[in-house]
């Protein structure tokens, strides 16, 4: 098969794609990983269902959507599937990151090895603290925040990892737009008005705890029903 | 109206609403903290879903499943309903939480005040290092890891939050389920088995960042396109 037209052909068909397959790759990802690790080559829907706890069914669905990597019979060849869903997710792009805000969030994810997993290369952490600036953690340097616009023009940089506080996230955000930054990656807690032209992907801690506090509550219920 | 029937009505309904909605209720939770500091009393859900940009009819659909706080040309009562949504939460239950993983994550965790805004307790740090034990973080000690035990059995302790490599996340679970804790914030990465008389949620930061670099490469390619 002429990889060209196989690409294209992915390019095409990703932008008809839901956002909620799109939201499972990462696992498929994940797990397609453990089994390169593990030594497996080849796997069929039925086995990676038992497998992920899904369906098989969803699982040709959600496959299926990017062309189809399956062969009847023969299931899914674990490496050229991995390798497709990276290159779907960017792992191939080689993008390059830095960090704002060398605090302890941002220390824990720079401590990591997230980002070097997922092809994503941090560069440089920026801070207004004297304290940490030209600190290195985890092998990446601290640099002052007044420094973030020359920076950015000399080197190509695609996501901003902001690990501040919320009081400050708008003003940041406007800051890393007008210096070329594609995606965020928000750590704030707060929801930035979107309109500029870039990605964000919000993390909520705050919500994921209240969520667990709601079934840490819902079973106590259920225990004293017994 | 008597409150513990109220409370009864809430309690009964609530087994019945779909995880999806209960996903949302902590965002309408930060929306209507942030109405209360800004000193408005009531919004109507066409207000509401302006400011939150959803649907009317979402919003409507979401609350009505807690047997309905709105009125009709009045609107939602902002406390009453903060109030009601804390509550379901478990924000009002004054769950105990200790941080399993005394590392930069289990720092910036217990570095901010996420916990104590959510009614949350967090009452120790456990480690294995001799470096951090005996040490405090944000006001919170750290204990050695062969103390959960008797820690836990001295105090209530409802929550732990898992900050410690994948690796060592099946044991600790398994320790952590002996020991009665009933709900678990996991950020190890790796996926727990359940099937133990626990509650999960799990973050998984690697499969967000992939989101977002799934989110750049596609403006990539749009950008290209153009």
């Amino acid at each position: 098969m002429n990889e060209d037209i196989f690409n294209k052909e992915i390019i095409d068909r990703v932008e008809n794609v839901s956002p909620a397959v799109i939201r499972r790759l990462p696992r498929y990802y994940r797990y397609l990983r453990e089994l390169i690790r593990a030594g497996q080559s080849r796997i069929s829907s039925g086995e990676l269902s038992k497998l992920m706890n899904v369906t098989a069914s969803q699982i040709r669905q959600d496959l299926n959507c990017f062309g189809g990597f399956g062969q009847q019979g023969y299931g899914y060849n674990v490496n050229y599937l991995f390798a497709k869903i990276s290159e779907i997710l960017g792992v191939a792009d080689n993008f390059s990151a830095i960090i704002i805000g060398a605090g302890n969030l941002g220390r824990a994810l720079v401590g990591t090895r997230m980002f070097e997993r997922r092809g994503v290369d941090v560069v440089a952490m920026f801070d207004i603290s004297d304290e940490v600036i030209g600190k290195e953690f985890g092998g990446v340097k601290v640099y002052d925040m007044k420094d973030l616009k020359d920076f950015c023009s000399d080197k190509r940089i695609d996501i901003a990892v902001l690990a501040l506080p919320k009081e400050v996230a708008d003003d940041e955000v406007e800051r890393l737009s007008a210096a070329g930054i594609k995606g965020i990656w928000n750590f704030t807690g707060k929801e930035i008005k979107t309109g500029r032209n870039m990605v964000f992907e919000d993390v909520y801690l705050g919500d994921s705890l209240m969520t667990l506090c709601y079934g840490v509550r819902e079973k106590n219920i259920k225990d004293k029903k017994k």
